[in-house]
């Protein structure tokens, strides 16, 4: 297996923290979307979708999205799951990763690339240029800030985002809250239950690259 | 449990379909969209954030995404498997899953609620009102172009949408077809492997609805 990876960005950051959660070694290959490394013939005979994270496994294969990656290595590694373990937590986990893709990662996104100099032109990630739409821009911020609130909410309900145990939710959601701070959102000091689990998740290891 | 339905709209029907193919039979509650019955202080008591499908548990808990539906049945109901087998099998229906959600679903959804007359004010689902962004529905229609080309050539390697058997990524591809219908996208003539595969899939019961 080889893992195209880029340190800087949300994506691949998940991919990274679910395989080091896992204790998996996997031979890693840094993709530098700055230089545009995603674009050129080579990458694209990996991956013509030009992102990352991809997962390419011995035969070939290319897992391009976090979802396949999550579920092929907690198929094969099922310690510790990551992925919830009774019919219930599963479903809890995979509801409220959706939920945090959907209004937070994207949405933070759409903030982020609709309004960056450095991404004129490339609001969309893929193989296609699209413009950017400034309003879409100030939507993704407006959307992201009441996910935090969301987020808040959650936690003061449960120990962590999808229940008792560490999850691929915590995953997106610690990348989330992160990610957040390209676009001057994030959580805020008054969302008290989720600084609780920020310094609840704070010392594992895998979070802090 | 209970499944909260809207016979007319593209994410509820990706959870019916995947109920009816499980063969499981779950007390349904139609909830009219048009009416703005997800707006209503009784719903969302059960769904605070006002979107179906909603699959509520006998504990209470609300499942309120595809993905935790999905992942909740096929655990509590194996056979047959929607999600895939082997490690493989599941890395790639979740890694196409992810796609068809990203490339066509939600980019058809921009498109849809970004200019419909019915939609104003109500361009992203949930229980706060966003302004349509006509920008962004082009955008969307030209995404969803690009992922029926997308589709087409993925269909040319792979019988199914993530290779030999019938899952729920040809649940979401075969909806997000149907759903393009209404911003005039969808497969073309030209498409033929799509063709093919809508053949394939044409006399499922479950897809009739």
């Amino acid at each position: 297996m080889k893992f195209y990876d880029c340190q800087s960005a949300p994506s691949p950051r998940r991919a990274r923290i679910f395989i080091q959660e896992k204790g998996l070694k996997i031979e890693s290959i840094e993709v530098n979307l700055g230089k545009g490394e995603q674009l050129t013939d080579d990458f694209r005979r990996i991956n013509p979708r030009c992102t990352v994270p991809v997962l390419e496994l011995d035969d070939g294969t290319a897992l391009t999205e976090n979802a396949g990656i999550a579920a092929y290595l907690e198929a094969l590694t099922p310690e510790p799951p990551l992925l919830g373990t009774s019919a219930e937590e599963k479903a809890l986990v995979a509801n409220w990763n959706a939920r945090v893709e959907l209004e937070g990662l994207w949405a933070i996104a759409d903030a982020l690339r609709n309004r960056s100099k450095g991404m004129i032109g490339r609001a969309i990630t893929g193989p296609t240029d699209y413009a950017q739409i400034p309003e879409l821009a100030e939507r993704g911020l407006a959307r992201a800030n009441e996910f935090f609130e969301t987020l808040n909410q959650r936690l003061g309900n449960s120990e962590y985002v999808a229940g008792d145990h560490f999850s691929m939710a915590d995953i997106t959601a610690y990348v989330c809250a992160d990610f957040a701070a390209w676009v001057k959102s994030g959580p805020t000091e008054a969302q008290t239950n989720t600084k609780r689990w920020l310094e609840l998740l704070g010392d594992r290891p895998s979070l802090s690259g």
